[in-house]
């Protein structure tokens, strides 16, 4: 079964490779089309979905992210038109140069090929990976979860006849219908058929695909984020960021786990700042320094340092210098967004230069780290490694570069 | 012992991250002069390796790469002189640009950080991934082959000890001395201090590496490169390139291994062309077509497309039209290089764009193919992988970005 999917994935490559962008907008406005007037049979699939859920005993959070109503097909077919209107990363050539011995060398952007998401049981990612790949000229092969089945393959079923109606190969999204652990451990090994794999979810299916595939993989996700307070930070805006990055959305990969506060401030931010975070109902875990600014926060261990709380939870720990605040996050950090509050010129220099993150702030909300809000116009995850792509991932992550060489005769001497 | 390299990699790594450029190039420099001076001791090494190849019945191919000389040691010096004088590509920040809520949002270069490379019994393959990873601000963990352990050992200690003199750590640059393969197991997985392994050699260990590494690989090298002589092609030119490409040098990935003929021009081309490779004792693989016009091909078999044959043999199909072409190369090639002979724009543009491969070239050899010949003045190897990097691969590919965002308090509405 999966052998077939890739040999359609691969007869879909090439077309999909010069496929116009016009033809490509179409095709997603369609699909944006369909999906609202198709949302009956779409809501009829979920609603069988969210009742197992029920039954299973799914908890409130995982069933909120499963349930589709009216407005979310809506966001979902939103989605679709937006990536509609955005430019088309494909066929732009960049830096041709001509060599001395006359050559033109250029790089030509072009598609990956055929992309995995493997994702969990949130069925609006189906339509949003399917949109980011598809307007990059990608073949996708989902892999959902169970949870979402009949969900998402209503989905799929209604792109895939958008995508027959304007005569483009329904192949150019495939979908796999079996959600057993077997099928997904080959699914992470075929590699003569995909491109990359790219796992959409918690950290535990992260990991599990980091250290099952080989098929290379681009990373998403964790983030225990660190605010550092500076001894010469203005500490109305300290307060400002660290309540924002803390709590204006806590189940994020950007929310800031962890405060690290210069010990010169600490008399003068640290209980103003508790008296903030008391008011949102957040649960300090600090240091000894902490504990006795802070009465009512609790004894820090060694592994809250390295915990993405993704709650009303937040470590802090006074430091005696910047150095000590580099090194801690360096140690500790996921490699995701980490901000310097300060008015300190070399101070905000050194912490940009040398702490080591996928984006490094200063002074201000580790909320920022997000391809919308970064200016991309859509996001396809948020890269924790250094390989291909770091950071908020837009369309340009899910294309790669060719050379194009125009010579005139040219051999080697 | 791999977990105390792996820690010693991760101390050195935020010194190596903001070493100055002019430290950098004295310290290339330094060991350039080193190797030089001190090459009795290597030389002394290397023959201890040699004669234990000769013992083992070594090939001489294989004997060959093994076997330093007094120019070869100044070639890997010269090679790290060259490496000096390059630009530094760190630090560059790029599309720095301002949000409508005035954070500013740029992409910064920086290293990869911990570079492991796992390469055969090539001893000069140890000062030049240094070198490419120290210009480029990386920490190298080198693990070659146990053929080369003695010479390699000597130009590591050189090394080390070029950079104490310079005050930088010694660690820049480690060395695995255990070449059991329990141990290479291991250091594929060592995720948490390794963020990039880039494997050198045949396709053998590159594909031992893939499929057991957890770590992103960076995979290079085997190419089964085609040349496609299309009917509009100018014929002499097409001789030409196709000896050059198959013949310059037979042991290297971006020579051509198969060659693809249109049935129009067969007649006038293959004879010729046949001529021409029979001078230089090539072995013609040949469908029906190609062997009845040239009585001393062989017949080929299936698996002669798939072949990269690395030496005196090619194999050769005649085809109907750019489009078989195309099929047939994106069916059988590695992804490496490959090229059409025309004189017909539309063919041309269209082979430039239906051909998936790292370079794609237009009445050229591929055996341009190259680091140097692009212009990078070095190279790390030829990517063909579509993650990070594709094609030859130059200081750039030892780099990545992080995102740098100088607010003024901004916090996320």
């Amino acid at each position: 079964m999966l052998q077939i999917m890739g040999e359609r994935a691969k007869t879909a490559e090439p077309v999909m490779r010069t496929l116009s962008t016009e033809k490509k907008n179409q095709a997603l406005r369609q699909a944006a089309e369909d999906l609202v007037k198709k949302q009956e049979d779409i809501l009829a699939a979920n609603e069988i979905d969210v009742k197992a859920g029920k039954e299973a005993g799914m908890s409130e959070g995982l069933l909120d992210r499963l349930a589709l109503n009216p407005d979310r097909i809506e966001a979902m077919a939103e989605g679709l038109r937006q990536l509609a209107g955005l430019e088309d990363p494909i066929g732009e050539v960049m830096g041709m140069k001509k060599r001395p011995n006359g050559l033109m060398i250029g790089q030509k952007r072009v598609p990956l090929g055929v992309v995995g998401i493997i994702y969990e049981a949130r069925p609006n990612v189906t339509a949003d990976a399917f949109g980011l790949c598809f307007k990059t000229g990608n073949v996708v092969i989902l892999k959902g979860g169970s949870d979402a089945l009949h969900s998402n393959q209503a989905i799929v079923g209604c792109i895939r006849s958008s995508l027959s109606k304007c005569q483009i190969t329904p192949d150019a999204i495939q979908f796999i219908e079996d959600t057993s652990r077997e099928v997904t451990g080959k699914f992470m090994k075929m590699n003569q058929y995909v491109d990359v794999l790219i796992p959409r979810g918690g950290a535990g299916l992260i990991q599990t695909v980091v250290n099952n595939s080989t098929i290379p993989v681009i990373e998403t996700g964790t983030g225990n984020c660190h605010i550092y307070i500076d001894e010469s930070a203005d500490l109305e805006m300290a307060a400002a960021i660290t309540i924002n990055a803390k709590t204006q959305r806590v189940g994020v990969c950007n929310a800031c786990e962890s405060l690290l506060v210069h010990t010169k401030v600490k008399h003068d931010f640290l209980p103003v700042l508790a008296e903030a975070l008391r008011e949102k109902q957040v649960l300090i875990h600090g240091d000894e320094q902490v504990n006795a600014l802070v009465p009512d926060s609790v004894k820090a261990e060694e592994e809250d340092w390295g915990r993405e709380y993704l709650g009303y939870e937040i470590s802090i720990k006074v430091v005696d210098s910047l150095d000590e605040a580099i090194t801690h996050i360096n140690r500790y950090n996921t490699g995701h967004s980490e901000a310097i509050i300060t008015s300190n010129y070399d101070h905000a220099q050194r912490f940009l230069d040398e702490v080591d993150a996928a984006a490094v702030y200063v002074n201000a909300s580790t909320r920022f780290t997000d391809g919308f809000e970064f200016g991309y116009g859509a996001e396809i995850g948020i890269s924790t490694q250094k390989l291909h792509a770091r950071g908020p991932m837009g369309l340009l992550a899910l294309t790669t570069t060719k050379y194009i060489i125009y010579g005139s005769g040219q051999i080697r001497p």
